[in-house]
């Protein structure tokens, strides 16, 4: 497919999703809310189709809701329906968030050299399984450009090293904002970021970790799990914050592997378990389907 | 344990839950349901404590809900609260099932020669991990008469084949009668029902078939698969109807097998398999969390 | 990567491979054949580096061995070793295979307008994961056409329905051999192949079905799963006989799905299952890791 | 069934394999092994009936091999068998270990207050798939002993903390010795153990720990599991040695677990886990088909 075809696609895709919405809601927990979050719905002559929801403790603890509604003419009446929520939030000590599906987000790719989770990316992308708008691709190698700018997707190249760590940086907020980018997905980008960076997009940076955390934190983990003689080998996506491969983890799974499967064959079986947990961990965000609370994700999938 | 020990242990359990409901509602999708029965049990002081929906289509399908919840001094408040809900429910056009989890389900385990999942149901029940009370064992062996004795249930014996099928049913449907049982379970029992004894027990009797269905219906299914040369072998819990094996599906799992493993081996990994999507669907009954609509279920666990 | 470059690529990991070859047997199992195999091989300097077997009965059964091995000079001693083994093979009435692994089997892939398995076996092959030169690509739709051409390799558009059958196989026949292909692999081509066409391939046609076999043998299978309600969806690779979706099934695995998964989803979710089940199968089948025995497999990874 | 009902059958059992052995051997890596090992058998009319093999490095690495066989008149054959072996043992260095299955290898299972890995032990047992004999029990706690006895299994209470280790272990030590002891199951235990016990029982003591090694090493897996927001939860099998949870892996295997599951649910989850990847690891032990190496296992299933 073109890439003017792909984008025209994926734009039918959004304007398919004009009436439809999340609402996110995180509060202390108490009786009543459901009955509260459902009249409002109600009134607004809005229809629930799904609707998920966790309380940490029945007592006393925090409650936690997705719904996901439809609206005969949203667009116009989103303004005011936020407004006369803005007041129940404020009774009930409620954090929200609206996300209007037709607006899409926007995300940023960063990679490397190993190009199986970008690629995986792009055909969900491609295939229409995946709503976002890839807005940007940035890597620290060439490798990526060609494949990315065949699907008419800006690529830049900038070199990554401790050095020159503070200076690039800066450039990729500056493309951040430039691209308006929404989330960043780190497809094996295999680079520290500094605390600077990271609370700037704070439980916005979705990383892959090749390794089923907590095990194997950092460098190497194949050949640690490898020397360590495991049976199951894993890949871990998770939010990214300042402790290495420390972040709520999102998604995880795991595949057999056995005495005579040597590092290259871990890799090998690793990079598909990778593909999948990280393209999971990508969606559920884009759905708005994560909460993040302390270092633990709800995930209302 | 000793019998005695294991049952107040069981009944100790049930008190604690005395403050504990679901309600299982069904009705023609329309706007404002969530909102009318999160509020009717919000005005009876009930917290909500689990919600699980499910709308067969977003315009014109039905509606289907499981609440949990949690109420003080719910015994004394049960009768008005299912006396104004029956008003809710006309207006609606709800099926609906309260059902208040210290009252727990009888069962009837249903055996022949192979013991494995009676045993497994006998274990997680003594564990504290199925809430029912096992009210008595029917088997066409002995087999199991002295482990099912040993724990203090009634245990008989019922011969069961073709010519003696409709006398030996009516013995069973008094002894269903007579113990207050509300589920049936059978272990593979691998008798057939009548239609007669099917229709008594709608949606009450549980069977689990050793195979994937709809792969492998009917008899001998891991010698079917042997000869297949299937790659997974599996087994399927489902409610008994008049076609065999054709019933609502409500757990099915599988393992991995090779060339090497004869009908033998089969058998064994089968089951293993078998009691642990028997017992899964056991344990989802008992907790209400199962809905058959058609041919289908709801599983809201 | 460009064609050029990736085909360069193979040719080089093929080269790495001179010195190595696999050896299937089958023969009538009696005692001493592990021992006139492996001295017959110790004397012609070959060094055994995988040996797996498998006896269908211990006793008057059928034995089957795979053995992969090195061995110096491989290319000059070849035709030496070929023409003992003979003698060995007459007097054990063994039916056996010598294959060199620096000579790449050639596969066709088939494929009608969904994607996903041709992409994932281009994606396999690019990256050096599938032991094969794809010589040739045939459709009966354009969709393909860019993708496949932008590797260098050829496509053929060749129209299918029932009127045509005849016609169109003979056009494939001839394609097949004028590119020298070893293995056809139909990557979801869903069309009817005549028994002509499939004996002329006997098992070297590999097709991908899009269920747990035998469950929903023939079309629409996730349309039939989704009315049946089943708790998981599978996808099953076998060798093409002339009874449908009846062949020696190779690999086969499932996926968890609920009753929310409506049936666009089930394809979505079997789309991922497919990619990777047909993937295994075409993999196993290039490294000769299969036999084929009655309607079944013995795979011997 | 009655103990002395059990014990007859699994003496039966034992005694069907009168004439089938496995041979165990490793050695320093080159041609011609399988050659020497196929025909010394092949010499003593024995029928090689499972063979697996693996090598540590294609060139001058470690040469692993599991053959079973069948031998007619296999007890009064043995001795000899045995002597001649000896002599191609020294000329390749070879490490090895002749095992005849008739002669069972004897169990002893150490248990806490959690038992649920015992019973599934046990159960296993009585049915015959566990090739066994279950020679004593031994925990620090009474609640196993009612089970224990009823099988006919002697139980000894031995009270353990760190002050009395080393008496306690003097009295294990001689425990093992009176009931000749073979192998140690620490089926939950929950007792750490001195290098000197553990020295004494080298490569004999399987442990399971409630966690994906080397995840959560240590105490209370399950709630640093929880702590850590975990999506899979695992249970691994391994063999003692003196750095806690850090010997030789056998066996592990995850489940799925989500955001709404507590400490708990994590146990009941785990304990199923638990259950089947001890009685994996036990049999595959049992049945000579691990041999360790270095810190890690070669497991031929």
């Amino acid at each position: 497919m073109q890439p003017e075809q792909i984008k025209k696609e994926r734009a039918e895709d959004s304007a398919k999703l004009e009436n439809r919405a999340t609402l996110l809601v995180k509060c202390p927990d108490q009786p009543g809310i459901v009955s509260v979050l459902s009249t409002f719905l109600f009134r607004h002559q809005a229809n629930i189709i799904e609707s998920s929801r966790y309380s940490s403790n029945p007592e006393n603890g925090t409650f936690f809701i997705r719904l996901e509604f439809t609206c005969e003419k949203l667009s116009s009446k989103a303004a005011e329906m936020e407004r006369e929520f803005k007041l129940i939030a404020d009774d009930y000590k409620m954090d929200y968030d609206f996300h209007y599906l037709s607006k899409r987000q926007r995300s940023a790719i960063y990679v490397s050299k190993e190009l199986h989770c970008l690629l995986e990316l792009l055909w969900e992308w491609q295939n229409g399984d995946l709503e976002t708008d890839i807005a940007v691709v940035i890597s620290n190698h060439e490798d990526a450009r060609e494949i990315v700018e065949s699907f008419g997707i800006p690529f830049y190249y900038l070199p990554a090293n401790k050095d020159i760590r503070k200076e690039v940086e800066r450039q990729q907020i500056a493309l951040m904002k430039e691209y308006e980018v929404d989330v960043l997905i780190l497809a094996r980008y295999m680079q520290i970021l500094t605390p600077d960076f990271v609370n700037h997009f704070e439980s916005r940076i979705i990383n892959i970790h090749h390794s089923f955390l907590p095990a194997f934190i950092g460098a190497n983990p194949y050949d640690r799990a490898y020397k360590r003689g495991v049976k199951l080998i894993g890949a871990t996506s998770h939010y990214v914050t300042n402790d290495l491969d420390e972040g709520p983890i999102i998604e995880q799974d795991v595949e057999r592997v056995d005495h005579r499967d040597d590092v290259a064959t871990l890799k090998k079986i690793g990079r598909q378990i990778e593909r999948r947990v990280l393209t999971k961990a990508v969606k559920w965000h884009l759905e708005k389907r994560i909460i993040v609370e302390g270092n633990k994700t709800i995930v209302f999938h």
